[in-house]
């Protein structure tokens, strides 16, 4: 038991020292996105793959395989639940993890994917896939390569999964897709057949970008992002990045025409921030101080975005608010108007922008291709036709553009190749986290309406944040429901949702 | 010689590798000072400290020692002009001098200044003294604790001169400062005999922050900074960091009511910039990249701040500009009245903002100061009283305040003692320089008056950037000007100017 301790002691600080230096190359990524004037680049690359090489090596160095060995089966982890065995279990699973990727594919990753991120900027910006195409071939080549080099899973995309979300896999993912899929399908034939639509001409004046930071930082404030410990920036794609302990970043982006695009960005990745800032400080660079998966984080995001962000209760609050800062905008708009408007089901280009309804068909499409591409079924070259042909199919409409269809991500430019299927899982969560809550928390719409959030935010924090990994995503799930992962929730609440805003109830 | 190439081969990968890791600190560095929350701070001390400590312990290896011995005697640097010998010289000094500093030290610096960075910037918007005081008795110790196991000159202080001017002395120092300063009582006495003083309500009228912030962007661009490799942010202490090829960023700070500050702030600051953009991309992360000394730096900056910025001929061109960009403030003034007010020649308590002929007395009180802290004279809780004694000998006047007084300056909470003389050292190099400059390139004063900066910046590229660390200071001067330093060219500068503006030839 005594050595187990300080072999776990030596662990615990070797892998908060690793994840204090991993953190650098979270400002740098951040400042890349936000502030990096573009002649920085390529040395930026070179500073992202130096750090990446040197969090790998530490990571998979001998000596952490030796302290873990020395810690498993000991006293010290008999609990399964304790710090001690949650950390030396989830360490195991990365260090093994780690163990099995090289690392020039770890620094070829990093180099490639921040000169990669910089050239899809500019694609996106002059709609050229073409100018992106060689970056994401590289790529792609190189996440071919991690793949095989984990080796996890039936196919390469599954070894790509389990990163984002360890455990989850193609096939438990096409079978949670597809039950979803069929009962989407046939609430937007019902919104289509209602005949109803709102007056989109309301949330598409003249709404100041000044006003709108303003407004996005108080909302992002109230709901209980601390911007003592954070800050709002604007960029071309929304992120979130948590530098550590006391500093998380959140950034947002612009539509002086589309109101919804910039608040709803930003309550999302406070959503993110929120469970950031939640997390045990005491437990950083640990396990126990980390977030689930992805899966679990986008709940988070989504929770806030659409379950309270797009809620009638929400503007109950905060509508007058909204008329006085918008006052040409809004001020002869009635709230149940907005609301409806702020609530379109419509088929649309862009995923980020996209209703809580079509929303998942957005994923669908991208979890399809990505699988293709993986596994040899499609070349890079022929993105933009099979997107613009899928999205013809699933949606009725084409992109105009590739900036509006297979450019709008910023994940494969990072070498975010199975990340997408995390969203979907995100509303799923979040959908079944939220009718618990509505359970354990009391009259969630009445404390909404009266501008109170610190009570969701706290239940949050209770059973999501401080818990860290002490669970894998679908344990907590059920630990916090008492039930497993349902499609259920979510179908439930939108139906209840856009059956009253479209009066097909 | 075989061996010889492969050992500096090999030495050359690996500091440019640590010159890459130590450019990510700045990249901190920088982002602590702008945009990082102040819950930040604790987490961006451990990981500055992180980083401290791995750059140090990676320069320090003894490998790099083998390899400079193997280097070292051999023919591969037997011209000593040659990119090998030069680096390998700069290389043996620098590691003699690291290898000295123990890895606890280093880091336990980096996180005290970070620390200490914040207090000094909350102390000195608050004017409170009492709280920044114990941050700056810990790092005075740490710095007694650097000088001692430097242990190069015959005081503490010369060990940390010798770090920011290699091979300047206080003895050197206290010769050519009294020279100077017995030149400049002089001068000054003159202008306040003279009876003769501008309009200074010219430049305190209201200035917007926005249009201030355009015209120096303005101004930085067509004097030479390429703002594609750069960016201009706001800051409560102007500084320029460079980050590494492409990448140099500049930070001013912005008075509605007083023109001047951000103006020549900025030109400040892009002058360091345009020297670290010059520098031989090729040679990055060795010596024959690196900038000189600090003296030779701030040379640059003052050139373009006062050299220039500061000439009739440079307003003969941007004063219509600025007539255009201010017009409420300037329409109505002649150009001779915005000269002479830019140029208003005054005891002040604000270093940054004093004029050309009085700023170096600002420097001798500080330098006095530094050796009494660092020589045990004077106690860190004394500091204010002393600043204010020495400040009213040396000027007449009084801080109001702390915040006016010996709070003003940023340097001593990052540990920059020693820092300071090399301020009026590149006073010095910037008038010797300046002059040899019109004898090169021709007329400067017409070529200004034309907008043409491109002459002179590309004569600094050639003379003094491109040229890395070939050179030490001294020797650089004497091989561009063909005279040793002198005091001289500074004093013709100023009573030439002066002389004229107030009547006094």
């Amino acid at each position: 038991m005594g050595d187990a301790k300080q072999a776990y002691d030596a662990l615990i600080t070797e892998v908060k020292q690793i994840a204090t230096l991993g953190s650098c190359a979270n400002v740098l990524g951040w400042d890349e996105q936000t502030y990096m004037p573009k002649g920085g680049v390529k040395h930026r690359s070179e500073q992202l793959a130096l750090l990446a090489g040197l969090t790998h090596e530490r990571f998979t160095c001998t000596q952490i395989g030796d302290w873990l060995a020395e810690v498993e089966g000991s006293d010290l982890v008999s609990d399964r639940l304790s710090v001690e065995a949650v950390n030396v279990r989830e360490l195991r699973q990365s260090y093994d993890r780690e163990t099995k990727l090289p690392k020039d594919l770890v620094q070829e990753l990093a180099r490639m994917t921040t000169i990669g991120q910089q050239a899809w900027a500019e694609a996106r910006s002059d709609s050229d896939f073409a100018a992106f195409q060689p970056h994401l071939e590289k790529i792609l080549d190189l996440k071919k390569k991690e793949a095989a080099a984990l080796g996890v899973g039936k196919t390469p995309y599954d070894a790509l999964l389990d990163e984002y979300e360890p455990g989850e896999t193609t096939d438990n993912l096409t079978n949670v897709f597809s039950a979803l899929r069929n009962e989407l399908v046939e609430l937007v034939g019902a919104i289509v057949d209602s005949g109803n639509k709102p007056n989109m001409d309301i949330v598409k004046r003249l709404y100041p970008k000044d006003k709108q930071a303003e407004f996005g930082q108080m909302v992002a404030s109230q709901i209980g992002f601390d911007f003592d410990c954070g800050r709002l920036d604007e960029t071309a794609h929304p992120f979130c990045s948590g530098f550590g302990p006391g500093d998380t970043r959140l950034t947002t982006r612009y539509d002086e025409h589309y109101f919804p695009q910039a608040l709803f960005g930003t309550m999302h990745e406070a959503g993110h921030g929120i469970y950031d800032q939640g997390l045990n400080a005491d437990y950083y660079g640990t396990p126990m101080g980390n977030s689930v998966s992805l899966g679990i984080h986008e709940s988070q995001s989504r929770m806030w975005e659409n379950f309270v962000g797009r809620s009638n209760a929400f503007w109950t609050h905060f509508f007058p608010k909204a008329q006085t800062t918008f006052p040409d905008a809004l001020g002869q708009v009635s709230q149940d108007d907005f609301y409806f408007a702020v609530n379109n089901v419509e088929a649309s280009f862009i995923r980020v922008e996209a209703d809580e309804v079509t929303y998942n068909l957005h994923i669908l499409l991208r979890f399809e291709m990505e699988q293709a591409l993986m596994n040899g079924g499609l070349n890079v070259a022929d993105v933009p036709g099979v997107w613009n042909e899928t999205f013809e199919k699933y949606f009725g409409i084409t992109p105009p553009d590739d900036a509006h269809g297979c450019l709008q991500d910023i994940h494969w430019s990072f070498g975010g190749i199975g990340y997408f299927p995390t969203y979907t899982l995100g509303n799923l969560y979040a959908a079944q986290l939220f009718e618990q809550a509505r359970d354990d928390v009391g009259d969630l719409d009445a404390q909404f309406a009266a501008g109170e959030f610190l009570p969701l935010k706290s239940w949050l924090n209770e059973k999501i944040h401080k818990p860290g990994q002490k669970y894998r995503a679908s344990e907590l799930v059920d630990v916090v429901t008492g039930k497993p992962l349902s499609h259920a929730p979510l179908i439930r609440h939108l139906k209840t949702k856009f059956g009253s805003l479209y009066g097909i109830g």
